[in-house]
This record gives structure tokens, C-alpha cells and sequence, in this order.
């Protein structure tokens, strides 16, 4: 099974809307078939596995990171070609977690006389695939959200500098990130003030679509961040239409959501995008994007690059959650360490209150 | 040298204004004597390593983590005990920082026919003895800016609750701190919010000596600071006699000192302390005091607590730096990371500007 998820690792941020799947064939022992699932609408893991293992497969035992699929999607059910290739055993590392197939693919395995395990490493399984966990059981994407600051938590110094607070290993790693999901997200202060591009630079990998929350729509039209590729401006009902013209010429797509408190409703926004396929989203600014993402519990993860910086009076990363007391500061678990160059980069699970 | 280096450890904290130190002597490669210095005024390392060689002394190594003294202090000088022991060589891991003895030691064993070998685990050494090492090459003590905050940068909600930030582990870690360091140093702003003691709890030590820097004699006389036990209060030349009476009669020291901008020069006060023979000072915040000391080129090291939550707009944990670039800002090198409980202890040194 350990090789199983090491496979199913070289399809991370290739698969989306479908999980990362690995699988290997054994037989005596020994491997006689690997494979693993590359990109949506290709060969899934098993495929690839049995094709290699051939007439060898009869009698022997598939390892799986997912539960075999059982329904016609975009190729056909791999719990059939299991069962045609005479496989006497299945071990499976978690069940689908889409609650309209889950079960279905083992219980037709079992029905048909494999003998079926399931729950082999199953945390590991659920940690390579935790978009998938997240959208397949609540319909909206996981959110990671992004910073990089100095020791202190500032973003930018008092007169709005923030070039560069960390350092090019940090910058790099963050790019990895970028190209590992499927949207980012950013408020509209952010594309005023940066004009960024939110593109993957300097590693291999495709660029993730771009979201501007921007209530008022002052994005320009001018705004490196429409274009080229998908981008989407996330808007109210009531925003100019002219505007929303001007931005939809350059491209771009312009969504018109329920507004909270006059300000874009981000849980209608990430509910729609988990409609369309999204699985993951990175939040990467600005303060008060990331706090209303955080105030509306919407926050899975937080990766904060720290720098060996202190600014002082500045900028904060995340701007006011209306937290009275301490206590009732959002709290973060599973908090994993990692240097990264001359920063430290900080990963931990968000527990939404 | 390495056994040497943790006996002098046992003496962590107590030694002050003296270094710690540690020695071994050793015959046909069995270690015949140890010794550490364990309080000022107290025997020497050198004493009671020799002494326990006895006769055997004679011809034997004696490895020291410092020189040996040539001067008549409160103890005679060891070197003459050296030579009137009949060892035969000294092994030093560093020279005496301090200008007006450094290298006499040294001589004088060399110019007794005594074979000296100096910088013997030099880093580690210096490391263990950086409180001495920077009072004895400045004049001032060695600054640690200790600080207790959130994930972002907050040491208290915008209501100013700050209980509790960080978890039990790092309190008490912060307690074993407080007993290490000579005095420690908060802004009359922190007595007037949180009236704190200061004192080492829940773990074994002294208390440090209390300073509350206070440029207009803000201090309560009831504030808990100034009693029991040594307490300064920092004051600036102007400030109102009335008042510093009323700080005297409950015991505390008040000094006069020189301002800067209307507020005490901290310099100017680390000075004082410096010639006082204090070798380190805590400073335990708050916000603005924290920035001043930084600002100043005062703080050696930070440690930072960081807890796992995140409180979004409130109370920073340092003030104004009049930092205008982010490049401008103060760096931290030698970053080191330790996981406290469930909070993160970050120590780094400080580079001034």
C-alpha cells in the first residue's frame, strides 16, 4: 500500500475534479503490476495495473489507495475489469467518500466473492486526497489559506511595502502551492495595490484559475490577473454592469453572488465553485479577504510562510475577526514545521469554532 | 572540553556577575578532578577540579572552559594555583572576553613553562557564556526580547484580553527563562494592564530583579512588581518627586535617567544596569517598549512563543519601528525552533541595523 500512495502521488495536481489514485498488482509476493491515475478523463490507477500485470492478474491481489469505482463515468467501471481479470483479493486503503458511489464499488467486489479489506493506511489515503475528501463530502472545496509575513504577522510595513518579505526558496515553494490547485483567490485591494499575476512561475505545473472577490467591481480592465487562462471575478447582484462588461471583454467571467454585510458572501462563492468541479482553493490576500474566510469557517489549512523579519507596526496578514477574547481565536491543530531557505513555513489544520 | 562545558552548565544562573565555567583535569586519559563555578563569590572552577586531583594534579592536563584568572579578585588568582599544582597543561575553550584580563591568565601559565592550547570548542563556549561575553566586551547586558503571541503577531484582542495566549508548557518554559536572566524589564503600561509579579514560579530559581520603565511615574505604589525582592523603576529626570518618594517607601529603586524623545533612553539604562553589574536583562513587553529596545540596536535574541491561534485585528506584539521597506526591517539569524506543548518556541538572534 505504501507503494500504492507513492504512485498515487505523481498525479497530485493533474487529477482534479477526480482524486489521485495509486495501484499495484501482487502476486507471490512479488509486484507484477503498477499504476497510477495521471489526469481527469484518463485511465484510472487500476487500469494502468492490470494492463501491466496482464494474464498474470488471474489469482492475485490488487492494492488500491480508493475504493474501485462501479459506475460508468468517463471510462468504465474498474470493478468490472477487476472482477474479467480474475483478482481474488482487493485492499482497498478508504472508501469513496462521495456519498453517491461510496460502498458500491466493494460491495460488488464482495458480491462477486473478492475478498475485500479496506481501511489499510487509510489516514495517509485521506491526507493525499483531502480536496477530494473535502468537496466529495460537503460540496465546497478545500481552502487553503496562503501568507507569507514577517515573525511579527505583518504582510507590508506601515506605507504599504511588501517586497520581499520572504525569501526566493519561500517564493518558489508558494508557486509549488499555486500549481497544486485548482483556483486561487484574492481581494480586489490586492489586485489594486499588486497587480499580480498569480500565475505558476519558476516550477513546472498549470496555472490554477484566478479568483478577484471584488463587490464593487474596481477591478481594471486593465488587470494582469484576467488573463490568459480562466479567470473569475466574483461580484454582488447590485455591481455596475458596465463594468462587469468591460471585464468580461478581456475574458474574464464575471459571477454575480449573494452579498453579506454588502461584501461578496464567500460561502456562496465557494459553494459554486465546488458545483463547477473545484476542488481546492488558495486564499492568498489580503487581510480582509483571509479574515472573512476565516470568520465564515471556510478555512481547511494555513500555510504561513514566516520570515526572520520584524517589522513592527504594519500591516497584519488577517484583518479584524471580531475576536473579544483570546479564547475565541480561531484555533489550529496538527501544526507541522518545515524550513524552507531562511523561512519557516507553517502548516497547520484550521478548527472552525 | 565537552565534559567540562556541561559542568560550567550547572552553573546557568546563578553565577551572575561571573561567568560560568567548568574544568577537568586529566591523567594518563582518566579525568582525576572536576569542578564548576557555582555562585559569585564561591570557589572557582579551577579550585575544585584541582582539589579534588589532589597530588595527582601534578603533570596532569587541566581543561577549562575559560582562562584562568591572573588577578586577585574575591578569590585568589587560579593561575598560581595552576602552577603550584604542577600541571603540566592548560587546555582553554576561549580566552577572558573581559579587555582588562584577557590573555594575562595565559601568559602567565606560558611564561611558567605551562603548554596552553586556547579555542578548544570556541562556539559552544562563547554560546554558554554569551550574557558575560557581551557584558564584559560592551559594558551592557545581554538583551532577550521574550514575547508570548498569536500565530499572527497578536499578543492581545482588540479588547485586550490576553489571557491565556500560549499554553501551560511555555508559561512554565518562560518561568525557567525569567530565572536565568539578572532582571527582567516591562513598560509601566504592562504593570498598569495586567499588574504581573514577575516572579519564577513553578519552576526552581531566583527572581530576577523587576525594572518598569515609566517615564512619568505612572506606577502604582500598590503595583505587585515592586515587592518583595530588588525593583527599579526607570524613570526620566523630570519626573515627579512626589511620586518616586512614594516608590521608594514600598521598596523599589527609582533612577533618574536621561530621555530620548521624552520617554526613558533605554541605552542610557541598559548602561546603568550594565555598570551595575548586571550581565542580562528579559524585556517582557509590552508593544512599545519592545520597539523601542529593537529600535535602539539593544536586543541580542528574540524568543518568541507562537500559539496555535489566530486572533486577527488586536494588539501587536511590537510597536512602531518607523520601519518604511521591508527591507529595512530588523533580521533574525541563527534561527532555532522547539515545540513547547502545542506552542512553538522561536529563538533567533537579533541583527542590528
Amino acid at each position: 500500500m505504501r507503494l500504492a500512495l507513492a504512485l498515487a502521488r505523481r498525479g497530485e495536481g493533474t487529477t482534479s475534479p477526480n482524486p489521485t489514485v495509486g495501484a499495484v498488482v501482487v502476486r507471490d509476493r512479488t509486484v507484477i503490476g503498477q499504476g497510477f491515475h495521471e489526469r481527469a478523463g484518463g485511465p484510472h490507477a487500476e487500469v494502468g495495473a492490470l494492463d501491466e500485470a496482464g494474464d498474470r492478474a488471474a489469482g492475485a491481489t490488487l492494492y488500491v489507495t480508493l475504493e474501485p469505482c462501479s459506475h460508468h463515468g468517463r471510462t468504465p467501471p474498474c470493478a468490472d475489469l477487476i472482477l474479467a481479470r480474475g483478482v481474488c483479493r482487493v485492499v482497498c486503503a478508504m472508501a469513496d467518500p462521495d456519498p453517491r458511489v461510496s460502498g458500491r464499488g466493494i460491495e460488488r467486489l464482495r458480491r462477486a466473492g473478492v475478498e475485500v479489506t479496506v481501511g489499510v493506511l487509510e489516514a495517509e489515503a485521506r491526507r493525499l486526497n483531502a480536496f477530494y475528501v473535502k468537496h466529495r463530502t460537503t460540496g465546497l472545496p478545500f481552502v487553503i489559506l496562503k501568507l507569507a509575513q514577517s515573525l511579527d504577522g505583518r504582510i507590508a510595513t506601515a506605507s504599504g511595502d511588501s517586497r520581499w518579505i520572504t525569501g526566493e526558496a519561500a517564493r518558489g515553494r508558494a508557486h509549488l502551492l499555486r500549481s497544486r490547485v485548482d483556483a486561487v483567490l484574492v481581494g480586489v485591494g490586492t489586485v489594486l495595490a499588486d497587480d499580480p499575476l498569480l500565475t505558476v512561475r519558476g516550477v513546472a505545473g498549470r496555472d490554477p484559475a484566478r479568483i478577484v472577490v471584488d463587490s464593487a467591481l474596481r477591478t481594471p480592465a486593465s488587470a494582469r490577473v484576467l488573463g490568459p487562462g480562466r479567470a473569475i471575478v466574483a461580484t454582488t447582484e447590485g455591481a455596475d454592469e458596465g463594468r462587469a462588461r468591460k471585464l468580461r471583454e478581456r475574458g474574464a467571467e464575471v459571477w454575480r453572488l449573494p452579498s453579506a454585510e454588502g461584501r461578496v458572501d464567500l460561502r456562496a462563492l465557494m459553494a459554486e465553485l465546488g458545483r463547477q468541479g473545484f476542488l481546492s482553493v488558495m486564499v492568498e490576500g489580503g487581510a480582509a479577504v483571509a479574515a472573512s474566510a476565516l470568520k465564515a469557517g471556510l478555512v481547511d489549512q494555513a500555510q504561513v510562510f514566516i520570515a526572520p523579519r520584524v517589522i513592527g507596526a504594519g500591516l497584519g496578514a488577517i484583518g479584524d475577526l471580531r475576536v473579544e477574547k483570546v479564547a475565541e481565536g480561531l484555533r489550529l491543530t496538527d501544526v507541522e514545521i518545515e524550513r524552507v531557505g531562511d523561512d519557516l513555513l507553517y502548516m497547520a489544520r484550521v478548527v472552525s469554532p
